[in-house]
């Protein structure tokens, strides 16, 4: 097992203030690892970073056509997204097309992520509801899946149909029998599987060009995800930017504890890493670094720079210091 | 070098999902170091952990006494605060027996960490003024100290009378001559010193029982921040419940980027810390556990079990993992 490699460093004025250390595996179609930094074989929680993989079954069920789903919806469907006016009310919608409400999610109420939507919502003296989860879309793809499978209400139980149905999804892309599940912020089950098992399924569906409905769902997805960046995470948010400086090379997703999956279609490659200490400032800065590295995105993009070489400004606006990818990385 | 030890882990379910390594000093009174991990000789920047240091030349000088200061006021010079009424409301008759305004500081502005005080300004339609940021309780300490010493109004200016007398006290309470300074958040010069210079100041100010200047300023200001926890940094914050926990045998002080500084009066010990990746969860479980180690506060007191062994609940307020020390520390 080999030990987290130094990614990201954090330097003020001469000194090296913090390191962020982390493991990350660049995987080919084949499932064979091209390039991997610390410990391929690490067993992760992938949380939010999965999401296309756990939206899978709404796609391949014929769920999504049923229903006639559209790219805003897929892209929803694999999102953490920030409670914006653009996601919520899409949602809102979703669920009034589905004949549900709000009481229908399970995924627990959050205040909005996007400040200009949480302020109103002070403002009004409003409490945030279960729409406001960064996961409501997700949700929504769950709910919309089981309204086609007639599934019970519980669908975030792990012996639920629904769940069953990721589960088999995620241990056939990553190719690995999962050794189990944590519950995730949302409530749902969060399959584990190694490092490599992730990035493996990231590759899948970055060279899915069969005909099968595996295969045409991971398209479906994935350029869902590329054709509405905004609704994937939202405006400022990483996940957003850097698929806009990819310009259709790549759909990436992050997820809590610092997760990140990226898919690089032309490239046929995928790609999962993992910071150590599960800070995000530390994940952005070395899924950028890849990214760049495997050239899909360019480092002098401001959308990029402001991830991998981020400058760190006080409160007086003066720059004290910056992040960067680690010597070596 | 030694390398960062792996101090806490942030378990959900059955599976280790994050790690938080660092490096601490504890120091006696002689500055010789009683336990040590990771890299003692780490240097760092103290940023608000070293804030009783920023503060001695303000007692030992005779302007806290030409001034009248009082023990909130010492403490609210110690303290990074959350801008609630009890901390501005006290900064405010400060600035104001000073005779000088929000115009004369120089920390920048910045939002409540109190959320009432923060959502009160939103809803109020006010924006943030000098007086609530973090640092205002130590740069009115500056104010009164420059106004002592006739200083010029750019007290933050690292060739300023009033900051070449920090980094005096503060070289002399390391015994280092520090290699150089960061820019603070508050604008203010932060000086660098190893993580054993920092423990060494921090045993200085615990053992100190002479009758000099010095030795008494080092009272008074562990004695203030003792006295009122609450004005250190506020309710619900690690430095405040954490002292409350130690009931008098600790004066705590975090920093930004998870620096940690305690001093322990009754042991005469002194104790330094610093979490690598700079997360603030990975620090005040750490300092937590080193006080239980060293026997100042109690292992199942609510205010300690809260940052030491923290409960994870995910928005529906399911139990889904938990924060502890790692083995062996």
């Amino acid at each position: 097992m080999q030990d987290a490699i130094p990614m990201v460093e954090l330097w003020r004025g001469e000194f090296l203030e913090s390191v962020h250390r982390g493991h990350a595996v660049v995987c080919d179609e084949r499932g064979e690892i091209v390039e991997a930094w610390g410990d391929p074989q690490k067993i992760i929680l992938p949380r939010s970073s999965c999401k296309m993989v756990q939206a899978l079954p709404l796609v391949e069920s014929g769920a999504a056509d049923a229903l006639g789903l559209t790219a805003e919806q897929l892209a929803l469907s694999c999102a953490s997204h920030n409670a914006a006016a653009i996601h919520t009310d899409r949602v809102a919608l979703w669920l009034r097309d589905l004949g549900l409400s709000d009481d229908d999610f399970r995924c627990g109420p959050q205040s909005p992520g996007d400040m200009d939507a949480r302020l109103a919502m002070v403002r009004a003296g409003e409490e945030p509801c279960q729409i406001h989860n960064n996961c409501s879309g997700k949700h929504s793809g769950f709910l919309s899946l089981n309204q086609h499978i007639r599934g019970g209400p519980e669908y975030i139980e792990a012996d639920h149909p629904l769940q069953k149905m990721i589960r088999a999804a995620f241990e056939e892309c990553t190719d690995e029998t999962s050794p189990g599940y944590g519950i995730d912020g949302c409530s749902a089950p969060n399959f584990a599987t190694s490092l490599h098992g992730l990035a493996r399924a990231a590759a899948r569906f970055a060279s899915a060009d069969g005909d099968d409905a595996r295969s045409r769902a991971m398209r479906r997805l994935r350029e869902a995800m590329m054709l509405h960046p905004e609704l994937v995470a939202g405006e400022g948010r990483a996940c957003t930017e850097l698929m806009r400086a990819a310009k259709g090379k790549a759909a990436i997703k992050g997820g809590a504890e610092a997760m990140y999956v990226a898919i690089l279609p032309e490239k046929r490659l995928g790609v999962a890493l993992k910071i150590e200490d599960g800070t995000s400032r530390g994940s952005e800065c070395a899924i950028a670094s890849i990214l760049v590295r495997l050239g899909v995105v360019e480092p002098d993009d401001p959308l990029v720079l402001k991830r991998r070489n981020a400058e760190i400004r006080n409160r007086n606006g003066i720059m004290t210091g910056y992040v960067h990818p680690a010597a070596g990385f």
